[in-house]
């Protein structure tokens, strides 16, 4: 481990980060006075504190702070060269911005990092890293539950037995069925394994058309997505949110859907145009919508969506599994080890796309 | 073809059926005067008859009958020598035995048979056949789809939709539990092969111990169930209904249960005591229970299953997927000229057991 400075940094000019090779110089050391890392924490009232808060303290010297202390925390002393945010759709790094003057790193604890990027950090050299992975599988599970429950009609008996009735229907067959999985990140294809795994026929759609792809076989272009949206019967999104993605179920990618099909948001609400949304459930052109996100969260009262039937909300959860918090604050204890040894943070964000790269 | 009569039926004394060797003369030839087998098709009111009805003509001499007229269906003339149970939950057979002198199979388009077995038609040599099959895929899914919309708890988002609020919660990981699946034929297979695919810990349950099963790995005695039952998060009930399993989940097994345990019955009613069910409900004995079978079907207005929100209640159709009817009435039609060509009809009930035995 060296003494000198890593070559990122928001005064840094150089473009890329770090070198990964171990046998450079430029990969290592810190400027804080014990050698150790300096971590604000940014939390926020009524949010338990990292489980392993006592572990941290052990690599790194922590700043805990909500938003009215950020700045201070950022920049008292040698000021903090690594921001967690803890409180994970927080934007206060961007009102703190000035503040934050040795920063080098910060850790958000989401997949996605849309609320907190802004033009500045874009263009510094300050490196994001997300909680790539820790969100695959419970958000794949949740998928699927959406699915089948959908199809075998889960919530109308539920509603049937509120008025104890005994109504016997057909119901659909998973297996077979059709899904388009919009978004092909860590989370989509997670997603696309676990649904080709039970039967669904699945397809992807990311920025570019390809084929062969291991997880979706092949990946249609979202630029067409009305050309071709129609044939699915299940329509996920899980996109990343950048401006390229923003709207992108726009009222004519719905009007395209099959009156049949279900779509499922487990990404961002601004991925779908919500009020064309809202229009395509009234007049049925699709059949069914599940809902983990929305444009406001909490979803608010007056929304309509609360009052439909075919539209089944819950309240942007899809990845929470029991423990998951744990598991976040787990990710960025092994990341703080990995820097700390003067070593590149894992899951680093491609900043001007808004996203980490597939592998 | 030969011209013999086959060796079983009614009135024969033999204990075996069919004699599969193709040239065998015993395993081949009809009573009929046409040469073709006389099939007796047993539907009621508000039932649409079979989809595939010409074609089953072009086999057979058909008569289309209610439980009113099955006695002349059965007698008149040289008799029927085949009954369809496409009403399959009738017990009409049994009130019209003295009438069945011709008959040698019964088919029942269902996979649980004991609706309509009696002692009679046990000790006969008329054959049974089931459904086998058809309903493998479409319960396992129903299942899978149970497991996960607990563990994700759509029902109480659904609740929390009709009163508008947003509650984030957390989870559980479905990958990882453990599920027991008691019954081990063809549905119970599908079950624990698909509940494996997408991570869940199976184990089964059936008659006799044993390891080393295709689908299951381990298999417990179901006489030992509340010593183990209390290992598992979920357990599934899709056991034949015979004299053994009536009552297996008692109030015994049910304390036994872990108290964030899953009931999940798709089987028959009656292999739950529902009375202690009820109450184990109501004491939190175990967390959740998803229904679709009960003792009594439709199930009363009175009963207090209704109105309990962690009982979840679909109206007897976990396999019962759009086309159903039409893939039992296929499936009767492919035996059929299994049958009018000699041969064994396929699927045969175990009449002892009161289930086909796994091949």
């Amino acid at each position: 481990m060296g003494t000198g400075q890593n070559t990122f940094g928001k005064g840094s000019s150089s473009a890329s980060g770090f070198v990964s090779g171990t046998g450079s110089s430029s990969a290592s050391g810190f400027v804080s006075g014990t050698g150790q890392p300096v971590v604000a924490i940014l939390t926020r009232d009524g949010l338990d504190e990292p489980a392993n808060l006592a572990q941290i303290r052990e690599v790194a010297e922590v700043r805990v702070c909500t938003t009215n202390s950020l700045g201070p925390a950022l920049s008292d002393g040698q000021g903090a060269d690594v921001l967690l945010l803890w409180d994970f759709f927080s934007a206060a790094l961007r009102d703190n911005w000035a503040q934050a003057n040795t920063l080098r790193w910060v850790h958000v604890c989401a997949a996605g990092v849309d609320a907190m990027l802004f033009d500045e950090l874009r263009s510094s050299d300050v490196i994001v890293t997300n909680a790539h992975g820790v969100f695959d599988g419970p958000i794949a599970e949740f998928v699927l539950g959406s699915i089948i429950a959908q199809d075998k009609q889960f919530h109308r008996s539920q509603r049937l037995q509120q008025q104890k009735r005994w109504e016997r229907r057909d119901t659909i067959r998973t297996a077979g069925r059709s899904a388009l999985v919009i978004g092909t990140g860590g989370i989509g294809r997670a997603v696309a394994r676990l649904l080709r795994t039970v039967g669904l026929q699945v397809t992807g759609a990311g920025r570019t058309e390809r084929t062969g792809d291991p997880d979706f076989g092949t990946v249609l272009a979202t630029d067409d997505l009305s050309r071709y949206v129609g044939r699915f019967d299940n329509v996920i999104t899980i996109a990343p949110l950048t401006e390229q993605t923003t709207g992108l179920i726009s009222a004519e990618v719905l009007a395209a859907m099959k009156p049949t099909s279900h779509l499922i948001n487990v990404g961002r609400g601004q991925l779908v145009n919500e009020l064309a949304l809202i229009e395509a459930m009234r007049t049925g052109a699709i059949a069914a919508a599940s809902l983990d996100v929305f444009d406001t969260e909490p979803l608010p009262e007056l929304s309509p969506l609360w009052d439909m039937e075919n539209v089944h909300i819950s309240a942007h959860m899809s990845g929470d599994v029991v423990g998951w918090r744990d598991e976040l604050a787990d990710r960025f204890l092994d990341n703080l080890r990995t820097y700390a040894q003067g070593e590149a943070p894992a899951n680093q964000v491609d900043k001007a796309l808004g996203y980490v790269r597939a592998g």
